[in-house]
């Protein structure tokens, strides 16, 4: 069999494994088109609105170009009984992902990895039933690459590492569809210069600056696309709405039932997989449209301002002066807006590459270069552009209001090229 | 005033007026996000996610590009007090599209064109009032643009011709998207060889061959984009689906009213406005997904179908032989399926040029090629590729069933090359 | 061995076979560097400078796609013995072509094809000695495989028909580097589809509409690029250029035999294979540089205009009105140019596609879609488009002459939009 | 007036200017088209045979985009008499170069940047005399700008500073012709957040990536680009080539004056700017292919290796340890080779930024952002990435010699990962 899709970032996706194609076609993994990849992103980059579907369909087809590579180039280095699940890892990697995951998250306790497993181990799932068709263990084996408890590096390392099919898909993918050409890299040639070693992966050194680009490409993306503020705006406000929500159902439950069923297993913390599964960005925009008319001025107005993108606006802040944005809040509050709902701190920061520290509480896997007598140096000795994002985080701390603030000069007295400085700084 | 949206097909998307600024901040404007510009086609291209809100933006974009030109370069031919209108016009061309509009539009009697007017015109709208900020009348005036009867036909001829901007952005748009390279063209080539005429707009003869490839461009993303046959099984399915809810509805509608509120008025035929404007495809999709646990089993069957991407298969056939697909019809039934949910014909044609014929129901504005000494010819005169595909239609009739019913070889007996072909002809 | 070139239109071309690498080391091969694929089109299209060189890389790269693509899917319908051959004749198919060859050719009698195979088979090179190494029969398979004579017509079509590797390879180069989007087409597609057949090759029902897209790309880059009139205009004062050099040469030949010593034996017609090697685009231009200096008049200015891109200028004329054109001829002599050297006919005529015609002179092999149930139907039989373009040929003539005489009423009485009409039509 | 230019880096070219498009027509400026914008380095990357025309093109291009934005957006600011200045000086701030600059310059005393100082100074030459049209001190206005003696800083800077209209074109267009895809950045951007200053440009804060970016992409272009190790044996042997051609002059000059007769004023060190300005790429090749056949088996065999690209190969070596290869160099001289022709050191640094440093040899005009505030900072203040490429230069040093002298392990054992290791370190 060969079926293809055709796909704007890799041309052609070829599916020529029956398990695979099975897997694409199960209501778990149909589910993604109605995803987002980028949630609240699209609402600043309008071209953005890609799902989790494209992508993983995209890591997948990064995982197979490395497999066969691998095997038709390393056959001493690289197991081929190693290809359908680094290629099932691959496509299945983010298929527990949810509607908006991260806030959603933050919210109702769940986390998108842990429903990644379940998905692939519960008897429950179409996803699961072909998997079993492989091998009663092969679900396992599949969640086990995910989860890194997999005993081949190798295969861990190319789902799930500093250089892995899942980033070097979503920043080509991202670029592509933001339009920000800054995330483009050289992924045919990072694809030529990967190789199998006893304990993982490493790249060959005259491939070294292709690996550099990448990580630039990748920190640009976090500053420019990932952490824009308009973005985060959207993120605090959805926050707010889905706590607000989730405070009337308590008092008053029936408008919620009705309205937004699927819902209601989360409001009251007896959510199941498929409760999960039932959720979507359809349905939850869908459920804040309703919202809009409920009788609640708090819950109507934030909804509307989500669905509508009526966005709060921001200032950075230095985490010292977290205390002092009290100043603000204040006078948010004076202005009739209760500040629990109408302000709020976002920080985005990321740590665009470290080295393996053993005493780290998230322990990273490096970058390897190997030179041509086969010894191995981590890529931040060799290169000191990676070494200046090596091990520090980038990002900022935004506090969020009402854009009408921006009118009142005793709010505007703290700000200046878009920072909060308390009085005494200025 | 500047705002600028990064937009991957244009690169950057400017909007210095006000008034533009204000439109694209309307919530009737901020629904196309929740609209697929390419409905279901998206099924089939996992990449043409993109909405009608990003196509309207580009829409915007080429006509101001165009009318900013035309102020340059020919100010006695254009009056620059058009902009204002064109530019508007561009933008709002599509907003009364609603979710799945064609289908949805073939079984509830709406009409998207209709609902643009509305739109514009109806004071109840957040886009009657930013419009008429600009004086009382600019509502009608940029709905009069959009129903070709505005009396300056330039300006009518940018927003609604064979070649104008909004088939211009779609179909560099939808090619950007579904990775579609024959959709591509020469659009700075035509922006720049677009001249205003006393009663409309023309192309100047060097630019001939760009607007013939444009022309070309269409019919090859009609040919392999818009009218692939998985698209159109689900269209077929979605058109089932929603007939099946309706006749189901008019038995016993509590179900329905419950699931499914905002298709009500539309059940009942009693849609105003605001009915229509309350759907989008994330709330259809939320209410198909619901429907999935509805007693009835073909509605549950074919929500499910549509929700998972099950699709059914199908052939070509000849509209002469319509008649004879009764033998495939019966045999459908026989194999347990209901034929009035689970066959069903589509046809896609389209006529990728035409020149004016005054007689004919839909006269086309014929494109007009400008000659150095002023003398207009029709396009088709001067170029016969474009010849070849004037006045003639493209496209198939396919009859869609069952997928098993290919393991059947008393169905297939009746299938040569993806074609029906009635037992005399074979 | 594996070697890698990076190459703008298809990412990175890879050499796996040693054979091939050396034939690319040649001195005769590496003198492609210095002859510029479009001759005088990089005159009009500046950013279109690059080299036989680089498209020979691109045709044997798309040739050893598809035979890889063959060798794996198609072992029962090719013979993976061919490849060697194919992609050698790829490789070798243009290193025959010399400095501004058709000029030359007109003028010198020589024939870049006739040289391919001297170069191929003529013990003298390094090319084949490199041959000779496979087997010393290879030479002449591989020249055999260029002149059409190789008994396997798959191979034979895949170098040269009417949608070869040469020509795949030629419109994606000439698009990328001129900047011209139309010549663009799926090649990943046509790669898809290409099937081999006993009788040569065809291509497969569902890619049928990619075909008919490469052939109106071509048909564009035709009409847009490589019939451009200033490209034209260069070539007809090259053509005059050595016209005079050769008739002073034969009247007193010091001159030359000091500056120009490599065209010694062309204008003595006793040029051997090393003579014509010993031409490229850069020795040519060094000899035009001396020339300037030359006493004759006529030959200086036609040096120094064609160095200094100095145009003549041009109408379009009926191939019926080629005789009337004297009326101008007489008035740019009348003006104090010798017509003989700044007067000049330029046609450009191209068939973009033809069925086979037993007949005709040189019968054409036509392109052949393969149905499912294994029927070929000829391509123009399925698109109207192609049959538009079928059997026709497309072009035009021009009258070449002096910018000045623009500025002349009497000889711009007979110029209508850039054509030529003789009075009584006017 | 409008002249239109069809190009792949910018799409179109618009020249509205006499001024302009009378230079381009210029035979100095024409000349361009004869010299290759990379040199050697089209021997590596052989899609990269663009010349020094397009290249300047281009950059006339930026700089207009930047004045007229600057005109359009600034009227404070900028002053619109400044626009063709800047623009004349960006397309002509290359002409002076000539073939192979930087090694011709090494050996023969020549300096590119004084020769386009001549030129546009000159009045012998077109150039000057369309420049004296437009006002008798223009020629020097322009040469002033280029040599940064300008008074307005902001036209020096758009012309010549870390971040020009010359390096953001040549980064541009170098990527688009070698393929590599790491010397993409957001032009777009960029040529929207700069800013003339008082002194000078800057940068508005909110495009402060954007800068970033392009700096290391233009480091990305240098480490993989510009410094291949390939190209630089180019350049080591084509020095060698000249120097022993130059040697043996001045022993016996029949042969060079009857081969090479441009190059002779230079061998005698009696050149002029017209002798300079006979020389190109083309004229040049055509010597070394004549001095194949001189009677010295040293300059026969490296004029062939050189245009027949066989190339010497090359170790990394330390500065520290360039005494210590006199090991290897023995060697060489023992195998039978010239050491002063066939053995050769090539070093190639760059710096890639940084800040004004006033005490040092050639301060650099530092990059600066704006913030909203109005306050300027350098940028490798608010940039990581790019203080860890400030003020440190990259690149390497190597030593070139024979290929066969890797068949020695006399020779390796000395060399461990491409580079040179000295006994000791071993």
């Amino acid at each position: 069999m060969e079926k293809v899709f055709r796909d704007p970032v890799h041309n052609y996706i070829t599916v020529q494994n029956q398990t695979i194609y099975d897997l694409i076609n199960t209501a778990e993994f149909q589910r993604l088109r109605r995803i987002k990849q980028l949630g609240t992103s699209s609402f600043t980059f309008h071209g953005a609105e890609h799902s989790r579907f494209s992508h993983c369909m995209g890591v997948y087809h990064i995982a197979k170009k490395i497999t066969d590579y691998f095997t038709a180039t390393y056959p001493d280095r690289w197991n081929p009984e190693e290809n359908l699940v680094t290629q099932t890892a691959a496509l299945l990697h983010d298929v527990g992902h949810g509607a908006y995951s991260h806030t959603f998250e933050g919210l109702f306790g769940t986390d998108h990895e842990a429903v990644t497993q379940e998905i692939i181990t519960s008897p429950e799932t179409e996803i699961n039933a072909v998997l079993r068709q492989v091998s009663p263990d092969f679900p396992e084996k599949v969640a086990s690459v995910i989860s890194h408890k997999y005993p081949n590096r190798q295969v861990v390392q190319l789902i799930s590492s500093q250089i892995d099919a899942d980033r070097m898909d979503y920043l080509l993918r991202d670029a592509y569809y933001s339009g920000a050409v800054y995330g483009e890299f050289d992924l045919t040639r990072i694809l030529r210069v990967i190789i199998p070693m006893e304990n993982g992966i490493a790249f060959k050194a005259n491939g070294m600056h292709a690996v550099e680009d990448y990580l630039i490409s990748r920190y640009q993306m976090y500053m420019q696309v990932y952490f824009h503020p308009a973005s985060r705006a959207m993120e605090v406000q959805l926050a707010k709405l889905l706590a607000r929500a989730k405070d009337l159902y308590l008092k008053e439950d029936s408008f919620f039932k009705m309205t937004s069923p699927n819902l209601v297993p989360f409001f009251e913390q007896k959510n199941q997989l498929k409760d999960y599964l039932a959720l979507d960005d359809g349905v939850m925009n869908t459920y804040f449209q309703a919202w809009i008319q409920h009788p609640d001025p708090i819950l109507s107005d934030l909804a509307a301002s989500y669905i509508n993108r009526h966005l709060l606006k921001s200032v950075i802040y230095h985490k010292n002066d977290e205390e002092q944005l009290k100043v603000l809040i204040d006078q948010v509050a004076e202005g009739g807006f209760d500040p629990d709902y109408y302000t709020g701190l976002h920080s985005n920061f990321d740590l665009p590459y470290d080295f393996y520290r053993p005493n780290s509480e998230k322990p990273r896997t490096q970058i390897e270069i190997l030179a041509k007598d086969g010894t191995l140096t981590e890529l931040s000795e060799l290169s000191p552009v990676v070494a200046s994002i090596t091990g520090t985080s980038h990002g900022n701390a935004r506090f969020y209001f009402p854009k009408i603030m921006l009118d009142k000069p005793e709010f505007t007295q703290y700000i200046k090229n878009e920072s909060f400085f308390p009085k005494e700084e200025l």
